[in-house]
């Protein structure tokens, strides 16, 4: 049932991938609420759409607050964070995720809260559920009412069910049943709780505020926010509970080799976080000095397509001996509110965005330098807008590998048939794009900039990395049931 | 858990008993969500603090919406209008409920709506569920997830439960497992389903639109503002399942004797409706003919307390044969909205509704003819008002008996020691409010007035009448539980 | 210019005269501004759409909020009442006046302010200036730059270039060179002037609060509110001008005879005000009175057309004997904000706002007291409802003569040719209505009703009545220059 | 007189001296208006507390809206844009400028809009009025009423007072008085007409679009957007009168130097701009250079300030060999409507927009490039940031000379006292600040770098300078008269 709501709508920015959560919580700190949204601002590149908070305190129970938009323009105003006290609380940031894509009602925004027998718990779930579909049919079978489209929401009715009395206990039970990526942050009247799933696919970073506060948090940055220290990052299949002070970490999942997504490193983190001990800022620098050993070319000019190709752009620069310069500026005034716009305006797309540094531009070979191409429009219009402006020649040098397939793990990413490089090689997406030359950094070299010295491991892959090989590590069984074909086994 | 949400308040109109719900559905027309915005409408009088509507469409699937604030503000624009196609759709409007009073989450707000295994419903309740806490523990305890604090909710719980295939089997299971006072309009993708308690404690009506369109309201004024026909109450107990133009009856509770809402006839229900045939216009000016026949009294001028004590008013000054005039006049520009208001205006209280027609109050003796008093307070000022105008004597004459004790049944009472007929006889109450004279209508004047001519069946009275009698008809088990004591036996 | 700015809407009422302002202000009191908000509530009948207040305070300087819709749900919040510090503060409320009708921009809400060379001054104004458009040409001619589209915004002008030092001459030369209808409420820093042009044509009072404030009111309805005493009327063409806790009154005009707008009896004012001594609710009983010697007729019912036909129905039911009762029923829910409504919704019209009650009206000869007929468009609906409702005969007694004029002194009026009265007998408009009689109440018997025992005098009429007779005791010049054609003289 | 209203407020970026405003108008294209949101969007860093539009169509005449907010929020509207026909719009953007300061009322918002007795015109006016107060006092001394605060509305007032017929004419007579800096854009119903004062402090540019439109803008970037082709600079002391697809040029004033905002080739304008036929971008890239030979110093790292310190910093690093790199992370999602925050959200200030890449910074000598010290206050937060991230040795370089003098053309600057380069020579802001070592740019070194390759004309200065020498090319009488001592002669 889709709730009347006008979801805020960005019709500009529509080819990137796009991680589509972020999740937060913190414990054992005055006024919870208040670092949870710092958190979530931090965190805000994982997810525009929209947020929530929800907070316990001893005297006013668990309360929460849901909204579309920005998290400064909603949790920052006093008059709303008084409506959340207490010293525990978690957040979560959203694209869209599974479920009522493009038409998001207030209900699919989380935290969840669910009631049991026992007491109350709020899940923020950063990822996807692969078998959400079959675990929805079975509980609504058993009486279970939904409330949202969200695939997360199963995890809560699962936990429910639970036989058992404590909420860890109950959502081991649920997480037992769930398949895919997840990286929950979940709380009770006492308890933190982080939980990733075996594989470790989405990230989640546990840091300490002052003495007695605990922070868990998709990315470092938003510790860095609030002041508080990186402790280490929850493991793969780990699941930690804080309580009075103390972390607890319990394994409830049979062991697993790890399989981090490595599209977090290329695109989806911020550049100043830190994923599994390296600089996400250095790795993708180190993508670019990668690009420039495997795919040289003479030019007089490299020029990063800003925002997210910057670092690659230095590395590249840096290695190849090519003049840095901002060929391309970005209007720092765009934002997401285009409701409605006029058709003229719908039509300007990009260039309200980004305009050519004409001056620095014309008579010169431009090295673009950018961190993927998914459907290829923008590439299209930024060549174009390139040429315009007087460059000599173009060459698109790609901070990833040809993004060829869906992700299934809490990425939106368009159908497969959408995906340039599911239908063109490199050659003839160069001439596609019509540029003089377009190359994508190997899956090698991008695991050779991510520290692996000796590249991809391809019997045993350290990454998830589905998006560019097809070599899914869950098996994704509710699209396999609406028909989505896996590659054939090689 | 609340839900950070502001709902609208209304500090200046705190002395009335309140109906709590209003319920409303259409099926077999055009763009049914319009019908029912125009019967909303009409029944806003049932409850102001917000509304929603579900529609149901073959295309579209189920859409709701849900809103605080008036109808007219909200289910009136074409842009939400339109997302709630069909021919099919259910509605409600709801002062406070049971639940968070005070503090409305917009999830409190029905139509409540549930997939079911093999379909979903949406069902609109106007009533109270008295044994809705027991229900709710045993429900959770089970693994259903509560997502308001309405008692309302239990029904769809334990819908979703049953083990029924079909949506009315489904809701006769769970009305069986309910008790308290209920009229239920529900409805499935293609069913228009409506359900009054075993003793029709609430209204609810059925009329005809057109050939083929069928409605069910709270009232019959929600029928002649869409031009529909009545057709006849849905009676005590029964269960009416409209389905491609055919109206099925069913009954599936054991039979009782009706105990409808005395109160509805006093107060609650529009002038311009009819109940159980009568019309309750007539009735309440009968109410003053009878009043002014137990409860004379020498005087210049018979006033009515705007608005309603108005159709008494008129009865009592056609009976006495003292002029009828409008001593007081309201502010039609009175409405809801005084969000933080300031001190200086919040003291205004009452003058900003009601100004004393002083040229025609000024020197005389002044029957004030009233609904009801519940606290008290709005009778002290109103007298304090008409004696500043210059009033020589204050008569107040009540169109109902005493209200001495709460109602468990959908309507909004104080706590009992608020009522100040609890605490004093009707002697200290004219002292209290320190006018010439106060006179209730005896219990059997009003049972004459809605046509007993015997008055009022002690062994087996007719109506309930608990909020005069304290004999409650179903007993209020949650509010037993929490330490409502009832009334001795006699 | 047009400002961009939405105007609420209000498809429904538009079958009325519209008094289109109500002027209030206070001085000698702690957070005037508060006061003003009150009685502008007071006086909201006199004009819906917008309303503004400026307050003066040393400290602060003056300060002004203007704000679109309803007194109550602006000027009553702490946030906006806290901007208008100080002792003295006036306020206006408008409907629409001259210049952009139907899209009124905020610009041209009053009150206007001017930075004169020795100080500043505000202004609000009821009524119209009939020779706006001439002096608005000759200021721009001069160099003035107008803000808005309002003829009152000319006086400021004026007053801009007075050669005189003080305020109040600077308006008395402003106001010598205004022709037409106007109650000027006006504040410099330390005084509060009120003055009637020398006809008095539209209403203005004079009241004192407490020991040392006064208060200058369109109707004495909202002195009442704030608690004030009512010390007289302003005279026509008299200025008072309030400092220091002393009235000082001062005759800038020619004598004249008064010509107080009649209509202001029949319906502008508020049915609790006084004006000229007499209480308007019991003129308005006493027309009905009247209404029922001149036009008799056999029915069973006397049913007021809610709510402004009450008083005069009471009247007609008491002389006439025929029992009085609510045969329509107002929905007190129905407001203003339709803003963008389905075509469904709009279609429904009066039946919105009104129901019939049908027990009553069923089988019966029906008399409606209505208090004007415009168009005719809303008299024709309720005609049908009444009849649909199965009423045997429908008689309409109007308590005012037939409306053929347009108002040119501060009344939205249609154009003369919309006025049903302009271009049909009284019979013609009965077959019109296709009513069994239509009888409104003679000239010469509403100036019984207010008082005139001889009736009018018709070599010099006690009221203005242009509206009814078509002479307008001042030439509306503008009108005349855009093509109005005046009566011809008899 | 204050207008309540509530203008946006951002606490956190207060530490920068800002551009007042941008204009922006077109000629001879379908659709003006939504050119002009297009420009006014390009030009949004010049100003972006409100911005408005003025159009004019033969049929709808002349149409306005003003808004507070960004231009992507307000004029991207479909349902806002349709109010605005015409081939022939003009928009303005605005900071704060004179008058109301922090408080600025929708009626301080340009364009203004004046009626003359010839035709109506509208202004936008970017820069400052020296003698606005003793204009504004002689004007309402002769019976103006002005209706803004701001120094702007002199003009459209002297306009409408000049005994000229045509509107340009009139815009001499009026521009003829004014002293200071200023470049406008108005219109009439046919004409775009451009002025710049006879120093051309303030920007302004010709373009043209397709065959017959033509624009005029604050800077070239506007053009850009809109596809529009540079045509050349209004020159100094030039009026361009756009009609009938003609430019015709006059020269209203006596012939002076040419005295260009230094500061907009700093800071103001964007890097994608072209000034003076320079790319902005360039200049600032050389003012690095020109820092880095001026300025050497050991270390590892040369990090912007982001983000107005990248070219400079880009061209430090190329000159001085030590790699360039992302030391500051800026939140891409950081804005302005932080309306009411709590007061732990309101003491995070800097760290809500910019955190620290620590893998970078730690243990490195770091070289951090700002464009400008002002108050300080954010320096020495950054440098905290910096060395709390390990950094080893912390060294400013600054892209400016030191800022110890306020701007009186349209430039918003702290009291002179504020100014820390006012106060303190650049040894004691380094001590001040606890930093390794800082270094401005000598004002020889940035004239240089502006292409005057003798450095600065002591005797006759090519720019205005007068922020960094006190050497003001016009009197600022207005502040003079308050105070404001000059620096005294040398």
């Amino acid at each position: 049932m889709a709730d009347a709501q006008m979801p805020p709508a960005h019709p500009f920015d529509d080819d990137k991938l796009k991680e589509e959560c972020g999740v937060f919580g913190v414990v054992g700190v005055t006024d919870a609420a208040n670092f949870v949204a710092l958190g979530l601002h931090a965190l805000q590149h994982r997810g525009q759409e929209a947020g929530g908070i929800v907070s316990y305190h001893p005297d006013h129970g668990f309360n929460s607050a849901r909204r579309f938009g920005y998290v400064r323009d909603n949790f920052t105003k006093q008059s709303l964070m008084e409506t959340l006290p207490g010293d525990l609380a978690i957040g979560h940031v959203r694209y869209s995720t599974a479920g009522s894509k493009g038409q998001t009602a207030i209900r699919d925004v989380q935290p969840f809260f669910g009631e049991f027998s026992m007491g109350g718990a709020a899940i923020a779930h950063n990822g996807n559920i692969t078998n959400a579909d079959a675990l929805r049919r079975e509980l609504i079978e058993r009486g279970s009412i939904f409330q949202s489209s969200s695939d997360s929401e199963c995890i809560i009715h699962l936990m429910a069910r639970s036989l058992q009395r404590r909420v860890p206990e109950r959502m081991q039970d649920a997480l037992r049943r769930v398949e895919g990526a997840f990286s929950v942050v979940a709380m009770t009247r006492t308890k933190l709780i982080g939980v990733r799933d075996p594989l470790g696919v989405r990230p989640l970073v546990l840091g300490k505020i002052g003495d007695e506060g605990y922070a868990l948090s998709s990315e470092t940055c938003a510790l860095d926010i609030i002041g508080a220290e990186l402790v280490r990052e929850v493991e793969p299949g780990e699941m930690v509970v804080i309580e009075g002070g103390k972390v607890h970490s319990h394994r409830p999942f049979a062991p697993a080799g790890s399989r981090f997504c490595i599209f977090e490193h290329v695109y989806f983190s911020r550049p100043d976080s830190i994923l599994g001990g390296r600089s996400v800022y250095e790795t993708r620098r180190q993508i670019g000095v990668e690009l420039a050993r495997e795919a040289p070319v003479e030019a007089d000019l490299v020029c990063p397509v800003p925002d997210s190709g910057t670092p690659a752009a230095i590395g590249f620069a840096h290695e190849s001996g090519i003049p840095y310069g901002m060929g391309i500026i970005r209007n720092q005034y765009m934002g997401r509110t285009f409701i409605e716009p006029t058709e003229q305006i719908r039509n300007m797309g990009v260039r309200l965005k980004l305009n050519v540094n004409r001056a620095l531009i014309e008579g010169k070979r431009v090295i673009l330098v950018d961190d993927s191409v998914v459907r290829g429009t923008t590439s299209r219009k930024i060549k174009e807008m390139i040429l315009d402006a007087g460059a000599k020649e173009v060459h698109f040098r790609i901070a990833s590998p040809p993004t060829a397939w869906p992700c299934f793990y809490g990425v939106d990413t368009p159908q497969r048939e959408k995906l340039l490089a599911a239908t063109m090689s490199e050659d003839e997406m160069r001439d596609h794009l019509a540029v003089d030359s377009l190359k994508f950094i190997s899956l090698d070299g991008l695991y050779r900039a991510v520290g692996e010295a000796e590249g991809r491991n391809k019997a045993c892959p350290q990454y998830c990395d589905a998006c560019f090989s097809g070599e899914y590590p869950v098996t994704p069984a509710d699209m396999i049931e609406k028909g989505f074909e896996m590659k054939a086994a090689e």
